[in-house]
């Protein structure tokens, strides 16, 4: 038996300033701080050992992720960090607050896009794109102008064929910290569920999912910490 | 011309106590943790931007690693941790207080061990081995019972020629945050310094080593911050 365990970062400012934020890379809070901390002290707990850590390029996910990893004393894990984990990118909502959004264009839309599998935000034009030095190493086009939760589906899955699911696969446990969306994409692979059932699927901030898994990656059991 | 950035991990328990660490995994102190960021905070007056960072496996190379990140905000940069970067395994010394071993063993012997080239220092036996699984997984033999300084060397340098230059000679900047004697090695075979002159060489906590290189990685200039 194999575990994967899944966590969303701690809280950022744009969690507690409640805005649209995705590939924007805005800090975690005092609070969201003191939530990885608490997320690293119940899996010290439980005594898990890992074989590696997954997360974005986002440092939101990647400080949540390095403070877990002094709070269970495996500092030492191979950290990977890719685009792939990112959080959904939200395009030109990017920035807007959510209530602001519901009032302009009404809560129907807003849950669409906020929670929808195929509901793609409104674009970015090209020339609002960041062209960040750490997506511009890919080439000129991995940097979306926004994304559906499918295409965000997408670009995750082969990061989980070709760097999680083997790990797992060779009775290594895995850490994943990450966002939102991109862990409501995972779960949705890995509970199989619908395209219209992953609408009602949250996921909250520093809370380890605990996957237990079979040889063959079928789920046996799942706790939260 | 390409920059590499040298930095010694932050003062640790070890440091403050005045005793042989090597791999044994002892944290920062507060004076550490507040090194780590100025030297983050002087890289970052820089603008440097660097294409990967690079430490050991021990927290205090690591910890110092990710609050420099932090600082220079490129939290994001692939971090690679490697045991070939870990501190020079003390042997039979770690633990032992540096005053306590110069009055047991006498001045020069402890200056030999400390600072010579090639003096191996008293070894540990095989059965006080530490058997750490992040070591484990290279097989049983790489957890040294001891080592002189060469022997550091000697493990350094298959890294320093497969993982660091060839990124330099793609003209990416450079981070390495490890420890004294890994970094005294490097400035060895960087500065070509003689194996008796490597003695006089000491590596500050905290202080970042910048080499500008030429397209061969030769040195045109050092500075440090």
């Amino acid at each position: 038996m194999t575990e994967l365990v899944l966590v969303r970062h701690g809280e950022s400012t744009a969690n507690r300033d409640n805005t649209y934020t995705g590939w924007s890379d805005v800090p975690l809070t005092d609070v969201g701080v003191m939530q990885a901390h608490h997320a690293g002290k119940r899996l010290r707990e439980t005594g898990i050992q890992f074989g590696a850590v997954h997360t974005s390029v986002l440092k939101r996910a990647i400080v949540t992720a390095n403070i877990m990893l002094d709070e269970i004393d495996q500092a030492w894990l191979p950290e990977y960090k890719t685009w792939r984990l990112n959080e959904r990118h939200y395009g030109a909502l990017r920035g807007q607050n959510k209530d602001a959004t519901r009032q302009e264009y009404g809560k129907a839309q807003v849950q669409k896009w906020r929670r929808s599998f195929y509901t793609v935000p409104p674009l970015l034009t090209a020339a609002e794109l960041d062209h960040d030095r750490r997506y511009m190493k890919y080439g000129p086009n991995i940097e979306p102008r926004g994304e559906s939760l499918k295409m965000a589906y997408d670009r995750i899955m082969p990061y989980w064929i070709d760097m999680i699911a083997p790990r797992l696969l060779d009775g290594q446990n895995q850490l994943v910290v990450a966002h939102g969306s991109t862990l409501r994409a995972m779960i949705k692979y890995l509970e199989q569920i619908s395209d219209t059932g992953i609408d009602g699927v949250e996921v909250a901030n520093g809370v380890p999912i605990c996957y237990h898994l079979d040889d063959h990656l079928n789920i046996t059991g799942k706790e939260e910490f």
